[in-house]
C-alpha cells in the first residue's frame, strides 16, 4: 500500500477505540490520496514559468550592467520579461482556481457564503441556539430551539419506526454516568484521546493534528511556489495524519515551524488527552465514572438478558438512543463536532459463521453511490452501484452489513437527503480496526465537505469478548445440535512436576502460556517437540523464551461427542449522528426564491412533511372575528387529529405570513377565506386547493402521514388560482 | 403553627432550590403531624397497664417476703398480677397493630410482599435491569429493557400529545453538561446538597436524616414502652426532618446514641454534600461544570429568545423533556430514588398581574382527592373537590395553576393511574421556598406510600430574577400601552461632589447604596431627612452605617409618561418525574389470577394500549406451515400500520403464550387458527372475536388509538367462544 510508506500505522491500527465520528477530519483528502494530475501539472508549469521569468530577470539585468548593450536589445529582453511575467501570472491564477475547487466545481468562499444564508436563518429561526448564550455560551454545546427540537423528535421517531419497529429490535435505555471498569474493557479510558498541544506560555490548549493539518492546508492552497513534492508530501501527511504517533505530529510540528494560532508562542510537544467528561460516583469520590462516549457500551453489557428474552435465539438486533458525550479538545464546525449530542445505534448480533439475512432481497435491487476501497486506492470517485452486486462480488463482505446499508440509505433518502450527495464509503484498511470484518460509512455531502454521519460495522466478537474477559460473565450463544457430532479438540496438558522442577517460581507462568497457545501455535510446537525433542517458547508475562521440552507437556486431538456449539456472536453496527445528519438535512433542504417585489430572497426549507417541524399553519385571510373562529375550530381538529400546526391572526399580509413558515419548512397552509372551504397551499408549489372545513384536518393528515401525495390530493379537490395579493 | 416552635426553620425556608423529588422522605409523615388520637390514648393505656404490672409484682415480692403472709393471700396476689400481665400484654398487642397499620388498613409485611411480586415481574421481564449488572452494578442507576423502555417511550410521546402539541408549547433540547455559573445563578452550587455523615472508622457515608428517620420510625414501630410524650417528640422529628440544620440534625444523633448501621461505630457531625455530579469542561481543566440536576435552567437562559419567538407575547409556555443528574449519597427505594433520571419540564411564563386561563373551563368541573393545606395542619385526610370550587375559594392560588393541576390529572388518569390512589397536596409554608406563591404536587401512593410525581408550583419571577442578575441580561417581558400613561416614578439622584467631600474613597459604594434603595427605604429617608435634616444609612458593602445630610441626595417622585410596562414575568412550572409515574403505573396495572389448572398464579399488566409496550401478538394456534404465512402476512400488515407486535410460532400451548405475554401487558392477541379469518382475543376479559385477516391490522388499530373501545369492537364483530384448551 503506498500510503504505509513513511509513517509506522502500527500505533494506532490496533486501537479498539470505534473510530466513528473521530475520523472525518482527513476524510476528504484520505478519500483522494493522490494528487489530481492537473493539480500536479499546474504546479509543474507554474515554477517552469517562474523560472523562465527569474532566467529573463537574470538576462535583463547583465544586458543593462553591460556598457556595450544596444538599447533595442534592452527593450526587447524586458518585452519578454513582461511577457514571461503575465504568462506566470496566468498559470497562478490556474492553479489557485484548482486547489481552491471542490470536486463540484464549487469554491470554498461559494460554499461558505451557502453555509453563512444556512445558518443565519437557522438561528434567526430558533433552530438551533449557542447554549448558556446569556452566560457567552460553552464552545461545542448547543441547544434546540423549538423548531430544531421538533426536528430532532420526528428524524427520532422515524428511527424507531423504520428500525425498531421494523426489525423488532429491542429497544434499551441505559444510563449517561458509567463506571470506570466499564470503560476500562472497551478500551476508552486507556485509548479514548486526541494529541494536544499546548501555547507553552499562556496554556492554551489546541489540537496538534488540527494545526498541523491547518498548516498543510493553508500552504497547499496559498503557496502557489511550492514544489510538486513539497506539495504531495503535505497532501499524504493530511491522508495519514490519524496513523501519526506523538512523536511523529511533535516532529512535523517543529519541522514546519507550527507556533500558537494565537499568540506566535511556541507549542508543547503533543500529549493523548483523554476526550471523556470524567466524574466521580457516590459521595466517597472513590469510584471514578464518565459521562459515556457513546451507547453501544450500555448494549454489549446487557448481551446476556438480551440473547435469554429473546428466546435463547440468534440473530437478534438491540438498540438504544441516547446522549454521548466528548470533551473535544477545540470544538470547531458548528453543530457537526459538538460535545454532547444524540446517538442512535444498532447491535446487531449474528453467528459468525451464519451472516446471511433473510430480507436482503428487500434491498438487494436499490442503487446509489458506493465508494468501495479499490477505487480509494486508485483516486477514482464513488459510484452508482447495484447493492446486491457489491454483495455478489464481494465488495461489501456479507449480506447482513449489506442489507443495514440498504436501510441506511433509504433511512436518509426518507427523511430528504440529496441522494446525490450521499456516498457509502468502506473504509481504508489503515482506518479499521485489526479485528474489524468491513466498515462503510454513509457520508453526506455539504458546505464542510463530505461528512460521516452513520458508521456501519462489522465489529466481529470484539466487544463481548472484551466485556466477557473484564467481567468473567460468559457473554456467549449456544447453539443446540439436533444431534449430537464428534468434533476433535486440542487438549494441552502441562506436567506441573516437570515445570515446576524447571521453572521454579515461573511455572505458573509458563503453564498458563502453554494452556493459552492456539491451535496453530500448539501444533506446530508439537511437531516440533516430536522432530527435535525441544523448542524455545516466547512467555510474554516473563518477557522471555523458556525451553520446553518434550516431557514438559502433552499435546493431543481428541475426538469429543459435542451437543451444542459455544460461540461468540459477532457484532453488526449501525450508529447514527443525529445531530449531523439533522446539520446535513438543513442545508440539503435550504433553498431562496425571489420575492414577488423581487427586492429581496425568500428563504425556504424543503422539508418533507414526515421532518416538517410543524405540518401545518392556520392563517384567517383577513382580521375578522367570523374567520378567527373557523380558524380556531379547525385548530382545534388538528390538534384532534395529532398534527402540530400554529395559528397566526397578526392582520399581517397573508404573503408575509407565508414566507414566515416557508422558512420554517411548514408544507401546507390553511387560509380562511370563507365561513364554509378554505384554501390549502403546499409550500414547494404555492399550488393551492380549496377544501371544505369539515375535510380539511383529514386531507392534511393524509397527505402529512404519507398516505397521499400533494398530487394525489391536488387530482381530488378543485384548484384556487392564488391572486397575486396572496404571495407579495 | 404548631410545629415550628421547636427548631428554627429559617436555615432552609430561604433556600431557592426546588424541592420536587428531593422532599418525600417525610412526606407521609408531615401531612399527618398529629399523632393519630387511638394510638396516643393506646400507648397511655399501655403505659398505665405496665404500671399496674409494676406495682402489682411489687406487691407479690412483698407479700413473700413478709413471714406471716397466708399462703391463699399470696396465691390471689399471684393470680392478680397474672391477670395484669394478660391485659397489658393485650394492650401491647393493639398498640402494636395501631402502629403498623396503614390509613388503608394494609400492613407493611403485605404491601412488601405484593411489591416484592411486582419487582420479581418487572426483572424478569427486563422492564429494568441493574446497570452494569455484569459487573455487579452501580447504585442507584437502572437500564430501561425492552418492555420497559416501549412504555417510557409511549408514555413521552403521550405527555408531547397532551401537553406540547394540545398547548403549543415551544419545546426546547438542552445539554446536560452546564457551565457553573448557570447553577451559581439558580443556587445549586451553594445549596443543593444533603447532610452526610460517615463511619469515624470506615469511611462508609450515610445521609444524616435517614438514620435519624430510621431510628424514629423504628423506635415508634417497635418500642411499645416509649411514653406519650416521647412518641409524640419522635413523631414531630419526623414531620420537620427537612427543616433541621446540621447542628440540630447532629445534636440530636448524639443525643439518642445513633452509631454507623453497619459498624456500630461512631459517626462525624452531619456536613452538607452538593448532590451534583461535577466534571470539567474543555481541555485546560479550568471551567468546572456540572450535570444539570433539573432541565428547568435551560428553559430560563432562553427566555430571552423563546419571547421573541412567540411574537413578544405573553402567555406562553417553553418545554423539555431531558436527563438530569443527582449524586445520591445513599440510593434506595428502586427506581424511585436514582442518580439518572427523565425529566420532562414545563415553564409557563405569564404576566404575574394576570393569572387567569382561558381554558380554565375545560377542566373546571373536574372532581378528584385534593390535600389543601388547612386539611393536613388538622390532620385530616384528602378529600374530593371539584377544581372549579377550589379556584373560587381561593385553595389554590390562580387560575393558570389549576389549569395544570386539572391538565396533570387528566394526563396520569389516561395513563392508567389509579384515581383513587392519586392526590394533589398543596405544600406547607415550611417545605415552600420564600418566593413561591403556591405549589401542589402530585402525590400517587404505592407500596413505599404516597410518591410526590408531579411538582406545580408558582414559582413567581424568582428564577428569571436570579438569571438576568447574574449574567446582566435583561430577562423581562414588555406590555406595550394603546395610549401612554402617566406613572409616578421614584427618582433619586445623589450629589457626587457632597458624597465625595464627605466619604472620599467609599463615594462610590454610598452611591451604588443610595441608587439601588427600594421605593419604601427611599421614602423613609426622604421623610426623616426632612424632619431631621439628616440619617443614618447601612451600607452593605463597607458593612457599616453612615451618615447621610439633606445635600447628598435629592429623593423625588416624578410624574412621567410611560409608553409600555416592563416586567419580569412569573412562572408556573409543572415538572414531572417520568420514572416515578412508570414505577406508580407498574404497580396500579398489576394484579394475578389463577391459572386454569389453578396451581399458580398468572401475572397481569393491565396497560391501557396507550402505554402497553406491545400492542398485540400474533399466535398460530398449532405449528403448520400455512398458519406460519398467514401469520406472517398479518405481521406485515401490523407493520405497516405501525403497531407495535411480536409473532410467536413456537409450538408452546396457546395457553402459555397467552400467559407469557399477559404479563408484559400485551392488551391483543391474534390467535390464526384458519386461512381466512383469526381471533382477536383482549387480555383482562379473556373475550374473543372473529375478524377477517383483511380486516385484523385495521381494528387493532383502532383500538389502539384509542378510536373504538373494546367494547365498540366487541359489538361489531362475532365473538369466538374460547375452547377450555385455549387458556389452560
Amino acid at each position: 500500500m503506498r500510503l504505509a510508506c513513511v509513517f509506522s500505522s502500527a500505533a494506532k491500527s490496533q486501537n479498539p477505540i470505534k473510530t466513528l465520528f473521530r475520523r472525518h477530519r482527513s476524510l476528504a483528502v484520505s478519500a483522494l490520496p493522490i494528487m489530481a494530475d492537473s493539480e500536479e501539472s499546474l504546479r509543474r508549469a507554474l515554477s517552469e514559468k517562474q523560472a523562465a521569468v527569474d532566467a529573463q530577470a537574470e538576462a535583463v539585468r547583465a544586458l543593462k550592467a553591460r556598457p556595450a548593450s544596444a538599447p533595442s536589445e534592452i527593450d526587447a529582453a524586458v518585452e519578454a520579461l513582461k511577457a514571461l511575467k503575465v504568462e506566470a501570472a496566468a498559470a497562478a491564477r490556474l492553479l489557485q482556481a484548482a486547489v481552491s475547487r471542490n470536486g463540484d466545481g464549487s469554491t470554498a468562499g461559494s460554499r461558505e457564503a451557502f453555509r453563512q444564508a444556512v445558518v443565519n436563518t437557522l438561528e434567526r429561526r430558533l433552530f438551533y441556539i449557542p447554549s448558556f448564550k446569556i452566560y457567552r455560551g460553552v464552545a461545542g454545546l448547543y441547544d434546540y430551539g423549538p423548531p430544531g427540537c421538533a426536528v430532532k423528535s420526528n428524524v427520532l421517531a422515524f428511527w424507531r419506526q423504520h428500525f425498531v419497529l421494523e426489525e423488532n429490535m429491542l429497544e434499551v435505555d441505559c444510563p449517561c454516568v458509567t463506571p470506570e471498569i466499564v470503560l476500562k474493557a472497551s478500551g476508552h479510558v486507556d485509548k479514548f484521546t486526541d494529541l494536544m498541544v499546548k501555547d507553552e506560555k499562556t496554556g492554551t490548549c489546541y489540537r496538534a493534528d488540527h494545526l498541523l493539518k491547518d498548516y498543510c492546508k493553508e500552504k497547499l492552497e496559498k503557496d502557489l511556489t511550492l514544489s510538486a513534492e513539497k506539495a504531495a508530501e503535505l497532501k499524504h501527511i493530511l491522508a495519514v495524519l490519524d496513523d501519526l504517533s506523538a512523536d511523529e505530529v511533535g516532529a512535523k510540528i517543529k519541522e514546519y515551524g507550527i507556533a500558537a494560532p494565537d499568540t506566535k508562542n511556541p507549542l508543547s510537544d503533543p500529549y493523548p488527552f483523554n476526550l471523556m467528561f470524567q466524574t466521580s460516583i457516590g459521595p466517597s469520590g472513590l469510584s471514578p465514572g464518565y459521562m459515556r462516549p457513546e451507547t453501544a457500551q450500555g448494549i454489549f453489557v446487557n448481551f446476556k438478558d438480551l440473547y435469554y428474552y429473546n428466546g435463547n435465539k440468534l440473530p437478534f438486533a438491540a438498540a438504544q438512543i441516547g446522549q454521548a458525550f466528548r470533551n473535544e479538545i477545540s470544538p470547531r464546525q458548528g453543530l457537526l463536532r459538538v460535545r454532547e449530542f444524540t446517538l442512535a445505534e444498532i447491535e446487531h448480533f449474528v453467528d459468525p459463521e451464519d451472516k446471511t439475512h433473510p430480507k436482503f432481497v428487500d434491498v438487494s435491487n436499490l442503487e446509489f453511490l458506493m465508494f468501495p476501497r479499490k477505487e480509494q486506492m486508485a483516486g477514482e470517485s464513488a459510484k452508482p452501484m447495484i447493492l446486491g452486486e457489491a454483495i455478489s462480488k464481494g465488495t461489501v463482505n456479507n449480506e447482513t452489513l449489506g442489507y443495514f446499508i440498504g436501510r441506511v440509505y433509504l433511512f436518509l433518502a426518507c427523511l430528504g437527503i440529496d441522494k446525490d450527495r450521499l456516498r457509502f464509503r468502506q473504509h481504508l484498511p489503515n482506518e479499521m480496526a485489526h479485528y474489524a470484518a468491513d466498515c462503510w460509512d454513509a457520508e453526506i455531502e455539504c458546505s464542510y465537505g463530505w461528512i460521516e454521519c452513520v458508521g456501519i460495522a462489522d465489529r466481529s466478537a470484539y466487544d463481548l469478548r472484551a466485556h466477557s474477559e473484564k467481567s468473567g460473565v460468559a457473554l456467549v450463544a449456544h447453539e443446540k445440535f439436533s444431534e449430537s457430532r464428534e468434533v476433535e479438540k486440542l487438549v494441552i496438558v502441562p506436567s506441573k512436576k516437570e515445570l515446576g522442577l524447571a521453572f521454579k517460581g515461573n511455572q505458573k507462568m509458563v503453564v498458563e502460556a502453554l494452556e493459552t497457545m492456539s491451535e496453530k501455535e500448539a501444533l506446530k510446537m508439537r511437531a516440533s517437540l516430536e522432530s527435535k525433542g525441544e523448542v524455545d517458547f516466547h512467555v510474554c508475562t516473563l518477557g522471555k523464551a523458556v525451553v520446553i521440552t518434550k516431557n514438559m507437556v502433552s499435546i493431543s486431538i481428541e475426538k469429543k461427542k459435542e451437543h451444542q456449539r459455544v460461540f461468540t456472536p459477532s457484532v453488526i453496527e449501525p450508529s447514527f449522528g443525529i445531530g449531523r445528519i439533522i446539520y446535513c438535512l438543513f442545508e440539503h433542504s435550504f433553498y431562496t426564491r425571489p420575492s414577488k417585489s423581487e427586492d429581496e430572497q425568500l428563504n425556504v426549507f424543503r422539508f418533507p412533511p414526515l421532518v416538517a417541524p410543524i405540518k401545518c399553519t392556520v392563517f384567517p385571510l383577513i382580521k375578522t372575528q367570523k374567520f378567527d373562529d373557523v380558524a380556531k375550530i379547525i385548530a382545534r381538529s388538528l390538534t384532534a387529529a395529532g398534527i402540530s400546526h400554529i395559528i397566526d391572526i397578526t392582520g399581517t399580509s397573508i404573503g408575509k405570513r407565508y414566507a414566515r413558515t416557508d422558512e420554517i419548512g411548514v408544507p401546507f397552509a390553511i387560509t380562511v377565506d370563507s365561513t364554509n372551504s378554505v384554501t390549502i397551499r403546499e409550500r414547494d408549489s404555492k399550488e393551492q386547493i380549496r377544501v371544505s372545513i369539515d375535510e380539511v384536518a383529514k386531507v392534511v393528515k393524509e397527505v402529512t402521514d404519507g398516505q397521499s401525495t400533494w398530487a394525489d390530493i391536488m387530482w381530488r379537490y378543485p384548484a384556487h388560482a392564488a391572486s397575486l395579493v396572496d404571495e407579495e
